[in-house]
C-alpha cells in the first residue's frame, strides 16, 4: 500500500459520539467498562454460528483515528462540542479485546468479542465491530452449512455481484474460512491470498459468431483443462460442440440454468457416451445449501454458489449485539449491568467461556459469569477454553490479520467443526446443537 | 481527500479478465458491444423497484485503473498473460453509459444501465456495476415501501450495525434517496451531506449509577430537545423519571422494545397525564414496512429503522443482471444477441424506454427494441423518456456524484413516486404495478 488507508472512525453511529460528548462532560467517560458482543439467539433457526470478521476488525481498528477530515466534519455538523473534538484528536484504543478466534463456532450467549477499556474508548467501537462481525458471521454460517452439504465436492464462492462491492470482498473471505475452496473475487485474492477462479460468462459465447468459435477461442487461450459454459443456447448441442472442439480431454463443463438434477444426469450421460468420461461438471444456478444437498446423488463434480452465500441464505445479518455488561462505579468498584426491560434481556458480568466435550464431541457452551475481577476459571480436561487475547493494552496481537490470519481461521474452523454432534449437521430449522449452560460464580 | 482513492479495478470477478485475455488473443476484444443491466422480475413480489447506485458507480469508475499493485497481483497469480497485462495498464473506459436516473422507478426489463464500448472496455465493469446497483437498489426499494407506509412521519435509517461496514454507508444513501430523512451513519453524512441523528443507547443508562443520573447528564449535554431512551429498566418509571428530570418541555422519548402499539399508547397516555403533551415518541424496535403500517393509528411521531432496511426487508439483493444484448460482427454490422436456453431468457437489441402516463399516472413501462443504430424513438406527450447519458465517450457527465447527485436523486424519486397508481402502494406481494410493454421496431 502506498498511501495510508482511509480512517474507519466515521463508520460509526452518531449516538456513540453524542454519548461520548455527554460522558466527557459528566465525568463518566473515564469509567472502565466491559462490553460483550454476542447473540441472544441463532438467527434463522441455525444450529450453530461461525465467528468471522475479527481479523478484519483488528485491521480497521488500526485505521480508527480522528484526523483532520473527520474532525472537520464533526465540527461543521456540530455533532460534538469543542472539548470532545480535542479528546477525539488524541483518541487511541488503549484497552483490551478478547474473544473467539475466527472460524470458531458460537451459540446463544457466547462472548464472541469482549472489549474492555474506558467508556470513551469502548463505546465508539460498537458500530464498526457489529457491522464487520454481523455480516461476516452471517455469510460464514451460511457457507459452513453449504460446505457440510457439499461434502468432499469443491465449492466456489461467486456472489460478488449480489453484495455491496466491499461486502463482496468480505464475503469471499468469510466463505473461504468456512470451507469454500475458492472465490471469483480478485480483490479477495489480493488482500488475503484466497485462490481465485473463473473462466467465461454467457457474454463470451454471445460475443462470437458461433458457440464453436467461442469454445475454440477459449480453449486456445486457456488450454484444454478449462471449463466451457454449455448452456447459452441448447445444452445438448453445447456439450456436443464442446467435445468436438476440445476433444475428450476437456477439463470441464459448466451448467448455469435448468433443472439441475435432470440436466446434470443428461450431460454426464452425453459426455460419457462421447468418451469424455473425465470431463468434470460444475453447476452454478441459484444454489443454496438445500439445492446442494439435493444434488448429492447427482453426477456433479463442483458447485459455484452466488447470491445465497453472500446474503447469508435467508439470514443476511447474524443478529449480534454489543452490550455494556460491567463497569466501574464512582468509587471504582465493578458493577455488573444489564438491560432488564421487556423482550431484550441480557446477562451482566464478566464471562469466561468453555466448550465442554465428551470424547471429542461438543456437549455444551458453558459460560461462567463473574461480577468483577475474580480469577477466571481454568479449562478442565473435558473443556476447551474459547477466548483469546486480540488486543492487550492497545497493542494488537500478531497472527490474526492478513492472509496468515485467514489461513489460520480456516484451519481452526475445519478442526472445531469436527466437534459438532451429528444433529448439528442437518439443515432444517432447530434449536442450537448444544445448550448454553450459565454458571454464576457468585 | 489527501491521497488518491484506492483502485476499484479488482472488485471484479476473475472470469471477466479471463474472457478479456482470450478476446485479446482472438481479436474479438475490439468488437463494439452493448450490455444492458436489468432485472427479469421484481424480487420479493415487489410492485416496483427504485434505482439507486449509479452515482456511486460513476465515482468508482473514476478509480477503476490497473496500477502497479493490481498488475502485480494479476501477474503473480497468472490470472492473465503478458499482452493482457500491457493492455490493462492502459485500460480506460472510452465508451458511453446511459440509463435511469437515481431515484427512478424500474420494472421487469427496464434498461436501468446500458454500457456501450468495446468488449474489452465493457465486460470488465460487470461485477462492479452489479455489486453497486444490486445492493443499493434492494435497500432503496425496501426504503421506499417503508417511506410510503410511514406517510408524513419522519423516518431515520439506523441499520449500520447490521450491514457490512461499507455497505452500511451505501445503505444510508439509498434510504435517504428513497424517502428517509436522516441516518445514524456519520460517514454517510460526511460523504454525501445526509443529515445524521442519534442521542443515546442503553449503555448510556447502564453506565450511570441510576437512570436519573443518565437522563440528567444527557439533558445537560444535549439540551431539553433531546430524546431520552426510556426502556432500559421499566418503561413506566423511565417515562416518569424522564419528565421529572427534564420537565414537560422534553423533546422526545424513544422506545426500543416491547409490543409497540400497546407500549406507544401507554407512553403517550402517561406523557399527556404528566403534562408533556408536546414530547414526541420515537419507536425503533425491529421495524419493517409492515410494522410501520401497523403503527399508523398509534400515537407515534417518528420511526427509526435498522436491520430490515439495510437488508432489503427480505430481499437483500435486487436480482439485476448485466447481459450482452448487441455486438458488432466481424464485418462491423450490429447483431442483437441473447441467451436462449432454459429459464433465463433475455431480450437482445438496443432499447429505448418510456413511462407512459395517463393524466399523470403511470400506465406502462414501454421498451422499444431496435436491432442496431436506427434513430431512437422520441418521447410523446403522454410518455416520459427514462434514459439519461451518464458517460459520453469516456467523459463522466457532471451532476450525478457527490452530495448534489444525492439531493437530485432524492428529489427525482419524490416526484416520480407520485406517478405510481394507487395499487402500487399496497405492501402485499403482487405483480408489478404497471406492465412492461415491448415494442419491436423491426
Amino acid at each position: 500500500m502506498s498511501a495510508s488507508p482511509p480512517s474507519s472512525a466515521l463508520l460509526t453511529d452518531r449516538y456513540e459520539l453524542t454519548m461520548l460528548d455527554a460522558a466527557l462532560r459528566d465525568g463518566t467517560a473515564s469509567r472502565r467498562c466491559v462490553f460483550d458482543l454476542f447473540t441472544r439467539r441463532l438467527s434463522g433457526g441455525r444450529r450453530f454460528g461461525v465467528v468471522v470478521g475479527t481479523g478484519r476488525l483488528l485491521s480497521l481498528l488500526r485505521d480508527f483515528r480522528f484526523g483532520e477530515d473527520e474532525l472537520r466534519f464533526l465540527r461543521d455538523t456540530r455533532a460534538v462540542d469543542a472539548p470532545t473534538l480535542a479528546y477525539l484528536e488524541e483518541w487511541r484504543f488503549t484497552g483490551t479485546i478478547t474473544g473467539y478466534r475466527e472460524g470458531e463456532l458460537y451459540f446463544p450467549g457466547s462472548p464472541i468479542l469482549t472489549v474492555e477499556g474506558t467508556f470513551a474508548e469502548a463505546v465508539v467501537l460498537e458500530t464498526l465491530a457489529l457491522s464487520v462481525l454481523n455480516y461476516d458471521s452471517a455469510v460464514a454460517t451460511a457457507a459452513a452449512r453449504m460446505s457440510i452439504a457439499a461434502g468432499d465436492r469443491p465449492l466456489a464462492e461467486m456472489g460478488s455481484r449480489r453484495a455491496g462491492e466491499q461486502s463482496a470482498v468480505a464475503a469471499a473471505r468469510a466463505a473461504f474460512i468456512a470451507g469454500f475452496g475458492a472465490t471469483s473475487n480478485l480483490e479477495a485474492g489480493r488482500r488475503w491470498g484466497i485462490p481465485t477462479m473463473g473462466t467465461a460468462a454467457h457474454s463470451w459465447t454471445l460475443l462470437h459468431d458461433s458457440e464453436e468459435d467461442a469454445f475454440r477461442a477459449q480453449v486456445d487461450a486457456l488450454g484444454l483443462d478449462t471449463t466451457l459454459l454449455i448452456d447459452t443456447y441448447d445444452i445438448r448441442s453445447g456439450v456436443e460442440t464442446a467435445i468436438r472442439v476440445a476433444g475428450t480431454g476437456l477439463g470441464g463443463v459448466r451448467i448455469d440454468s435448468g433443472d439441475l438434477p435432470i440436466v446434470a444426469a443428461e450431460v454426464r450421460g452425453q459426455l460419457d457416451a462421447l468418451g469424455a468420461t473425465g470431463t468434470r461438471i460444475t453447476v452454478t444456478s441459484d444454489l443454496d445449501e438445500y439445492a446442494i444437498a439435493a444434488l448429492a446423488a447427482s453426477p456433479v463434480d463442483a458447485y459455484g454458489v452466488g447470491t445465497s452465500v453472500v446474503t447469508g441464505s435467508g439470514t443476511p445479518t447474524a443478529g449480534l449485539v454489543y452490550k455494556l455488561v460491567a463497569r466501574q462505579d464512582a468509587a471504582g468498584s465493578w458493577v455488573p449491568v444489564a438491560k432488564a426491560s421487556a423482550d431484550k434481556v441480557s446477562k451482566g458480568g464478566r464471562k469466561t467461556a468453555f466448550r465442554t466435550l465428551d470424547r471429542g464431541t461438543a456437549t455444551s457452551e458453558t459460560i461462567v459469569v463473574a461480577d468483577g475481577f475474580e480469577e477466571a476459571p481454568r479449562a478442565r480436561d473435558d473443556a476447551r477454553g474459547l477466548q483469546t487475547a486480540f488486543v492487550v493494552d492497545g497493542e494488537i496481537a500478531p497472527g490474526f490479520e492478513g492472509a496468515s490470519g485467514v489461513a489460520a481461521a480456516r484451519a481452526h474452523h475445519a478442526t472445531v467443526r469436527e466437534e459438532l454432534p451429528v444433529r448439528a449437521l442437518a439443515l432444517s430449522r432447530a434449536d442450537p446443537a448444544i445448550p448454553t449452560v450459565w454458571v454464576d460464580l457468585d
